[in-house]
């Protein structure tokens, strides 16, 4: 696909077809991500695959609940404004996508963040290009419980970056607004 | 360009012809950094440009001089690696380019490493498929002297996240290598 209508057509997918993605597929995308910049060619995302619905309901359910506890010990935090969809018990923060990717790494790497996001825009990026769609899941990150992490074999000192959701859409929305880009200032 | 080009052309290039990338070629890949996603929508980076060899080579020196102080406070730190290239004098961080775009934005948006990280990607695509090369360095965030804040323009509450060199490869550097992905487990 040309890189300009790529560009232009990545969008933040939250409504999925029935229909699972290929194992060969979720692994193709992830071997696009091995050619993401890290810093100091580090290459420290490690990746949790699941392609089980009901497992992915209970992630959801398990990080909904850390996020309201977290929010009952600090009501002023901005988690605020999510308080009504995180008691929603019909929400799936994971949207009944039919696949979520884990993007883990070490906690003591320091650029462990602006690594993982090198690295989620190319699986956005290579799935897109394969006609999925793809949406990071900030508020699925909350994953605690040391059974669920033992069962999706979490290595020690590692945490989770970014959760997302991966499947063939049902449809592509609608591009967000965006604002013209903030240059400060131009030196010449 | 196609995507799966692109992908696999894309790469850190720190050598560059000695011409100069016209304005309106940098206006438009920060323009494309604009279809990045960001968390909830925020879209906090903001650019500061600097054509300017002479004033790179300033802030290359400037952020050598406080990592330098950094590591004399504290000598075990991961620095100590770079002890001997920060102590060169020859050595400019923005290897000469003739452009440098920094990505900023404000301390206060939780996620900014994560959608600088997103941005960054766009800015390496975009800038690629134009046949312009580009590295994120590290080393040159480092700016911290009041007056060189006050000359770029940097906003009050902001911090520099992704120092990224553009310019024309004088060659496209071979790959680095990659380690296979590291996909730890698969629930499905």
């Amino acid at each position: 696909m040309d890189f300009n209508i790529l560009l232009k057509n990545r969008r933040a997918v939250r409504d999925f077809q029935d229909r699972q993605v290929p194992e060969s597929l979720v692994k193709e995308i992830i071997q696009d991500t091995c050619f993401a910049p890290t810093a100091s060619n580090g290459q420290p995302c490690k990746f949790i695959i699941i392609q089980d619905r009901d497992y992915i309901k209970k992630l959801s359910d398990e990080s909904k609940r850390n996020l309201l506890a977290d929010l009952e010990r600090n009501p002023s935090s901005s988690l605020a404004m999510y308080e009504a969809t995180l008691r929603d018990e019909s929400f799936n923060a994971f949207y009944n996508a039919p696949c979520l990717a884990l993007v883990i790494g070490p906690k003591n790497v320091w650029s462990l963040d602006v690594d993982c996001g090198l690295t989620v825009a190319y699986f956005m990026f290579s799935a897109t290009s394969r006609g999925l769609g793809t949406c990071w899941i900030a508020l699925g990150a909350n994953i605690r419980d040391p059974q669920i992490l033992a069962e999706m074999g979490m290595p020690e000192g590692c945490r989770i970056v970014a959760p997302v959701i991966l499947g063939y859409p049902t449809s592509i929305p609608q591009p967000l607004e965006r604002h013209e880009p903030e240059i400060i200032k131009i030196i010449s």
